[in-house]
């Protein structure tokens, strides 16, 4: 019924997360009222996103280049290597703009029920990386989950000895939210993170 | 702070209708965690739409080729035409599948206080196939409301004297909605409308 590139339109934007029929039609549609040039920058985007974009050689952020711009950053702090388990993590960091350190990028987290064991999220790439460079603390910037803390304890038993700080994110109640909507895990969590009042 | 490509890809997003900056950016993300040869049937289905998709010549309906499939088809009933606003609804009655006439797309509705007069909405070449073309029925298949009533009145108007039929969508409640969260308008035109049981 739909001429094949309206159709095939249809079918990529179902490709994404949380779209379904309906919405994919609607914005399958809305690029036909688009300016010329607007679909033109999103074909070009697309199709660059596809063929220059690839993790950092050093810490495997995506980046266009050979290095990201956090490693090819000489006024950035060499000594706390800040490690996520997806590369948007970097951005949402680099957006508070409070991090000084490097970043390293995991592929995911250690999930044996998933099947995903430590030798397949690139853990020897960081453990040279930290044998190597002279940090001195890791800070594990994992979402607080039985992945992520299998995660942490895993990395920091393979550095034991190195004498290297690890650190983890602080869990706990968040800002705004209504005590009564914080589940019980987070709430034992802050219970026990608890912190003097200076 | 994002390679420029996904930046641009974040920004194209943005076009879309209710995407703001947070979809744009998991959107732009969940593209580097698609295959590569999807991305590519994007880009290719995107270019295509922006290159091959124009109005049929005949009744406006965005197709590829010089005709639409309606037109193209000689199966359907010559003598019924439905009128539509936008090329969206023609699709919309087509997969409903009970409507064997056929359409034509108008570039939206008479408008003044958005300043959309008779003369950009594409009249004329109604009009024309109106008077060439051998219908029995014109439906005005507009949405209900202020400026579907104006433009339905106005092409009646200058049908005068044709003897040709003009109907509109019938109103009123809508199937399985609840009575108390029906607007009056609607209530109005159902009661008007109402029809006998048979």
């Amino acid at each position: 019924m739909y001429p094949d590139s309206i159709k095939n339109l249809i079918e990529s934007f179902k490709y994404l997360p949380g779209i379904g029929e309906k919405t994919a039609e609607r914005l399958a549609f809305s690029v036909l009222e688009l300016e010329e040039e607007q679909v033109e920058l999103f074909v070009e985007s697309l199709s660059d996103v596809n063929k220059k974009i690839h993790k950092c050689d050093v810490c495997n952020t995506l980046t266009e280049d050979e290095k990201c711009f956090i490693c090819n950053d000489d006024s950035r702090d060499n000594k706390v290597l800040c490690v996520v388990e997806d590369t948007k993590n970097v951005f949402l960091f680099e957006k508070l703009g409070m991090f000084q350190g490097k970043y390293h990028v995991l592929d995911g987290l250690i999930s044996p029920l998933d099947g995903i064991n430590p030798e397949d999220i690139g853990l020897d790439k960081l453990i040279d990386r930290i044998t190597n460079e002279k940090f001195e603390e890791i800070i594990f910037a994992f979402k607080p989950s039985i992945e992520g803390e299998t995660t942490s304890l895993y990395i920091k038993r393979i550095l034991d000895g190195l004498n290297i700080k690890t650190t983890r994110l602080a869990s706990g109640v968040p800002i705004g939210a209504d005590m009564e909507y914080v589940d019980s895990l987070t709430l034992e969590r802050a219970l026990n993170d608890r912190k003097e009042i200076e």
